[in-house]
């Protein structure tokens, strides 16, 4: 392997409140803040080139506003609770419910606190 | 922590083309095909509730083009060579330089072949 996928980019109007809703969404922590970014991450991942990578978000602030279904959007997946209670936990949160056509699905989508589309698939606990 | 970030979507035109260049950009190999869907992973990483999870990218046929800048981009670091060398390798897999009006900076903005920005950090090595 020559390259790990290490931050997730996201374009936004407001860094510090996207980055709290992400924060809560995956138990990710502020490691960085200037003026109009902030980077999240795990706190429970050391700086290791070796072992698995799990990506920090990053948040930068731009003047566009969204106009278009993101091309790419994150799926999460529920770690200690079945996938209704972890989509309650992040309505919650600030998410919204989203229709992007996807019909009845496993999964559910939801737009974040900026609208960007992602999805809560099914829980994988046995 | 209530979810992991386990998998990012991308929509694109061409599942396979796109899937089997970031195959060979982040060491990850086809882990589910079908029609108009690929979904890619890391051979590396078990399917662990516990520790880091390596986010496996899906990538499904839509039939709109990308209009506008994503929202959202990967970032990828080296790990197993410099910032430059792993450039040239990018390249050289179908990826070209792309301006998004980043002027000077540490990292180097490439566009994979459907166009999606995506940028190489500088290693960290020490």
């Amino acid at each position: 392997m020559a390259s790990k996928f290490t931050e997730l980019a996201i374009d936004c109007a407001d860094p510090a409140a996207l980055a709290r809703f992400w924060c809560a969404v995956l138990g990710y922590e502020v490691q960085d803040e200037e003026d109009g970014f902030v980077g999240i991450g795990s706190p429970a991942v050391p700086d290791d080139q070796r072992g698995p990578v799990a990506p920090a978000l990053t948040f930068a602030r731009v003047p566009e506003g969204k106009t278009v279904k993101n091309r790419l959007h994150i799926d999460v997946s529920p770690t200690d609770r079945d996938q209704h209670d972890e989509v309650r936990r992040l309505l919650d949160l600030g998410a919204r419910h989203a229709d992007v056509g996807q019909g009845d699905e496993r999964w559910v989508v939801l737009a974040d606190p900026e609208g960007n589309e992602f999805c809560v698939l099914a829980d994988r606990r046995p």
